[in-house]
């Protein structure tokens, strides 16, 4: 039986072939995630992945059903796993609003599902690093997303060499459209255009510019100037005063897609342009009022980065550490007499807090010793002595092939303090 | 709009009610799983939460298809979010078994869905710790994984007082039944009989089994003589030998109601039986090779220890830490014109990999200490210099209300030691 396409399965290190994903490199990811949420005093949440349908049709419309993995549960609801995490996280927060003192910084590491049937060989899930700020309409909650953002990529260990962030003003875009159509209802199509620019043909993005009584060479010069606004302009500066300013660039070719961006939005690209974005956010001050039905008015903002991308660029970058399995120690088990001081000796290693195998059943030493050197064990323990003596531990340091005779207890002690040198 | 019945959210702490599920107390829940599971040499995987809905018809029949959160996705798939571990991990095993040396330690910690309609109340989904030993027949398998079981338990600070082990015996239940019924085909009714012993009356289990010819005396009395068998006393004395055999009872009302069990199956529950249990496993040697068509023949073992159980007996027994959220510390910014340098001093502090907070925009400095003090902060760090002058950090230590005058680069590095000695 096979998995569904476009879904994946995590092995453990090291991975039976090049292209499977990798189990320690999810769980790198994450880790590297938390910490740097946790610098900035981010607090975790999550949500249910399964969602009601309207959830997410009422901030999108019905055009999301398409991309959604939808359907009618056995109660009759119609429920879609989660395409996105802001939706959840403004339901969570208008249900609690008064819980919490604003502004709140929360993060999530969502699992998060579309349905593209066009596109074969493409993933259908992702995981999904989501930062909010809610309830801050000032620009200085931007600065402190956007640093956010720049230093998660930094604790990946990313230069400015590898990566920029591009900054743009969906307000700025708003007021350009405003000033030359007049027709509100049709900004949505002028940002979708815009999206588009850097994918599209200038024919292609002409005709749409044009089917809306704008000129495509005053879209493509506003985009050339790229003269911050001022609130941009506020932005650089404190992102400078954190001595930040110079991952970003302002580039008014970034939009976002989506309806329901307000203010400064922005998107991370690797600086050779090789990927697809690594992440993106910006503001949106409507969509917690949208959720709630009114009843919460909330200014938001926020940035999801997927696993995906950022996994293909710490790749190609050699970024990627070692995963590589290790354990403290594998006890050798030489004489089968002494299996049950052994099992002793196992216990209380993992009582020490030390990661331990051994070989459950009886098996030839060198076969052992060829265990532990695959399971990149540091130091392997020898139990010897007959019957009625005292046993001793012979300890031996795999790195450097020193070897220590010792009484359990004290092999214990011993391993423990070497395990927490290793931090 | 409100997310659907039987499904949580998970929020940050403090929380918002008394009955809200915490963030917090599950990654601590998560945490703990994955710490006894390295010491253990258990390796992470993962799988999809969706799979082909045949993976879990084909190891229980149809009569699961009433459980599951089952649809037919857009390309015409039968598909549905994974009520269990088993079938994904034998799936991935079968399609890799050559890449990795038997047994293979496995665990994951998925969430599960079930979707039971006459439940109100009762929650569709959960976390499961997961914990599997795949490719090893001999019985030292069952002893390292019920060893690594108790220790989970104990990992969460649980003691004999608190928990227990009940192990039984698949086998001996098989072996009772097939001296008493010829028809095998019966067996799953009689072990679906035993499973319900403790739950029904005796005149439903005396009804139950005499229909299967069985007199319900002789059950009863297999039970309360809980004699071991020859393979359940060589488990208990592994489990002695690790000093772990007073956590485990003999217990044969205890036999898994799935019917894919063949060997030594146990339950962990509260010992005071106010719980319902709190994890379940056993050997299940014929799933790897049912799930792959019989292409890959590999004995195998599991348990799975689920969140929401567990977490009610640490709240019970007083054994949830504190999860108040803290910081290293809070820059305050009492002076306007500093706000850059705050900014600077506040990179400065994460970039040393501290947890830090500041008011995002101006606030009166009782305000931003009382905030400070809400936030866990260990610390505050306050700017003072005017301009073109040297600045200095004003560091504050909230547990003692000690203060130290130092300059900006001193008081980073004094910082950092701190955080590092909390750990």
């Amino acid at each position: 039986m096979e998995r569904l396409p476009g879904f994946r399965d995590f092995y453990p290190e090291p991975l039976p072939t090049p292209d499977a994903w990798s189990a320690a490199a999810r769980q790198f990811i994450f880790d590297t995630w938390r910490e740097v949420a946790r610098r900035y005093g981010f607090a975790e949440y999550d949500g249910p992945p399964l969602e009601p349908t309207e959830l997410y049709t009422v901030k999108s419309g019905d055009e999301i059903l398409g991309q959604l993995y939808n359907f009618t549960d056995k109660g009759e609801r119609s429920v879609a796993l989660r395409p996105e995490m802001t939706p959840t996280l403004a339901r969570m927060v208008a249900a609690h609003e008064r819980g919490y003192k604003k502004p709140v910084k929360w993060f999530a590491i969502p699992q998060l599902f579309r349905y593209e049937r066009q596109q074969k060989g493409r993933l259908r899930e992702h995981f999904q690093f989501n930062a909010d700020i809610i309830g801050e309409a000032d620009l200085a909650a931007d600065a402190e997303l956007i640093a956010l953002l720049i230093d998660t990529l930094r604790a990946f260990g990313l230069t400015r060499e590898d990566f920029v962030i591009r900054l743009s003003s969906r307000q700025a875009w708003q007021e350009f459209f405003s000033k030359r159509c007049a027709d509100s209802a049709k900004a949505y199509d002028f940002f979708q255009a815009v999206d588009k620019l850097e994918r599209e043909t200038p024919e292609v993005s002409e005709a749409k510019f044009a089917a809306l009584g704008i000129a495509y060479r005053e879209v493509t010069e506003f985009v050339a100037a790229s003269a911050p606004t001022p609130e941009l302009e506020w932005l650089l500066n404190n992102l400078a005063a954190r001595g930040l300013r110079d991952f970003v660039r302002v580039d008014y070719q970034v939009i976002r897609g989506l309806a329901y961006y307000t203010g400064p939005v922005f998107e991370a690209f690797d600086a050779k342009g090789e990927f697809r974005a690594i992440a993106g956010g910006g503001r949106y001050d409507n969509l917690v009022k949208l959720i709630s039905g009114g009843k919460v008015n909330l200014p938001a903002l926020g940035f999801g980065m997927g696993d995906v991308v950022l996994l293909e660029l710490l790749k190609a970058r050699g970024k990627l550490p070692s995963l590589r399995r290790t354990l403290d120690a594998v006890v050798l088990v030489e004489d089968e007499t002494l299996r049950a001081d052994s099992l002793a000796l196992v216990q209380g290693l993992r009582d020490a807090g030390l990661a331990v195998d051994f070989a459950l059943t009886p098996a030839k030493p060198d076969k052992q010793w060829k265990r532990a050197l695959e399971l990149g064990a540091r130091f392997t323990a020898t139990l010897a002595g007959g019957a009625g003596e005292q046993k001793t531990v012979r300890v031996k340091e795999l790195s450097t092939r020193t070897e220590t005779v010792l009484d359990p207890a004290a092999a214990v002690a011993h391993l423990k303090a070497a395990g927490q040198r290793a931090g």
